[in-house]
């Protein structure tokens, strides 16, 4: 890879360190990074990939967006706040235009986050990005997958299945804006909520590889069951003109990507999550209960039990 | 990748995240950690790519001990202990042993250097490896790139050029066990000498790209110059048995991989630091002065200038 490269990185990067909790940026043996007193630090690393995460020939904007989205969910489902991320990109070759996209996809986030990015590494080869973030919590606090409670509520923040119609949009060939494309190249990492839930959730996970697979991560952390009312998971208006109701529902269960948050809470909480909810001016919708037992178990409005079309997002077979 | 891969990792990795700094391990959104009171966290990320930092059809041993050491190595320069690490691991194929090979170098050099690898991603593609590594210094300490001045001394530890010369021979096909190779496979990075050096160095780099290359950081950092003796580079008899001097030194001012620490120190200071050399039982070589001016010359005794063979280690061309 070239000078020119090089050029780029230092002038698009290394602006991206600054942050009163930054007390030293990139170019020395490693960044220095102040942790507020009485707190825990919070740490997470995503690798996407072309062609396995992301299509091939997707633009650097939007290989941004989906890197620093993903990975600042999973601070969201902890209920932190970001401190910092260090990225190791991998490009296969000189393309000067890609990378100036990412970059300044990059610099917004940061920005827009406080996310400074305090280093990295560049590598030639096919395309990667992994970035490791760090978020900081009050100590003895965090929004963990292991504490749903028999007899507490389930929830889901937004709406579900967006990102999945619009992957399959994009794939599809469709290149012209859209909601659904849009959830799925920018989606938002619920932070704002996730703090908010620290003193209310028993339990969070973000949805990324779908409803049904990511919630039972929490079944199974937390050795319950969970039943999920089909009739009550929230699915936007552009999804159902978009789908017939099954497939809907089946994109809405099982399909990743949309970065939501699905937490349980005790049901003495409940005005306090439907105030918050109107805070936030996001919906968060009770999809279900946890119930002593094992799983995930979707139900239609009689209680029968609804199949669900796919396991989920495996990450490493896709 | 089958989901014997998977009972790999979950069977060796999920072991490793032993420590009292440890809240909760992998398995969650985040891994938490405790970092201690009156300290700085230090971060550092570093990826290692097959056929570009090792040499095609590395065993899993070797590219483990390589990533560890070379991320630790960072810390050390800093001065800085280990807290934890993540790694984004990628791997074209099944290949069962080469796995259980890299887990169990890897969990090794984990309870070794007290590093639990608190998170991870495993995803399929070329062989790479991405260590993000966190440390901790006391508040307001670090051995930085920026504080080098006039009049200081320079130093190097331990022995220079014996890896880039063990890495020929490996390049060359060469499998016999031997000191060269080895300082090459198995680097130790030198986090009790960073840490020592704390109160007394005012710079330090670890030689990761070559001595004269990364001296020239610390220059460059510290706007000043730096002066090298080259008959005061320190050299191993196994290097000196297998090159003429020539050769030799050519290989201890420009090859890299050795993992040795370089810094400056106060000319008051040089009691204290062999004292030091003979408590950590590693040379502590003064090679050379800082001066005003810029960059770094090499000189004979004569102190006429010895040209250097080589620009030093590029990570992204080589």
């Amino acid at each position: 890879m070239g000078g020119r490269e090089f050029d780029i990185i230092r002038r698009y990067f290394s602006d991206l360190a600054q942050g009163t909790q930054v007390v030293l940026g990139p170019g020395d043996d490693c960044a220095l990074i102040d942790v507020p007193a009485d707190h825990t630090l919070c740490m997470t690393t995503d690798t996407l990939l072309e062609g396995v995460h992301f299509p091939l020939g997707a633009t650097g904007n939007i290989v941004a967006h989906r890197s620093v989205a993903a990975n600042l969910s999973d601070i969201a489902a902890m209920g932190a706040r970001p401190l910092a991320m260090t990225i190791a990109l991998t490009l296969p070759a000189d393309d000067e235009g890609w990378l100036e996209a990412f970059a300044s996809t990059l610099s917004h986030l940061v920005s827009q986050y406080n996310v400074p990015l305090v280093g990295g590494n560049l590598a030639q080869g096919s395309l990667s990005v992994t970035l490791t973030v760090l978020g900081v919590l009050p100590v003895s606090k965090g929004l963990r997958r292991d504490g749903a409670m028999v007899g507490d509520d389930l929830y889901v923040s937004g709406t579900l299945g967006d990102a999945g119609a619009g992957l399959a949009l994009v794939l599809a060939g469709d290149t012209e804006p859209g909601f659904l494309k849009d959830r799925y190249h920018h989606s938002t990492p619920r932070l704002d909520l996730g703090r908010a839930l620290l003193d209310i959730a028993t339990s969070a996970i973000d949805v990324s590889d779908g409803l049904v697979a990511d919630a039972g991560h929490i079944a199974e952390r937390s050795g319950v069951g969970l039943v999920i009312n089909a009739a009550r998971v929230p699915m936007s208006a552009p999804l159902l003109a978009a789908h017939d109701s099954q497939s809907a529902l089946a994109l809405a269960l099982s399909a990743g990507d949309d970065y939501e948050l699905c937490f349980t809470a005790p049901a003495t909480t409940r005005v306090t999550i439907d105030a918050l909810a109107k805070t936030l001016a996001l919906p968060l919708t009770r999809i279900g209960v946890v119930v002593a037992g094992a799983a995930v178990t979707v139900v239609d409005a009689e209680g029968e039990p609804v199949p669900v079309p796919d396991a989920g997002y495996v990450h490493f077979t896709r």
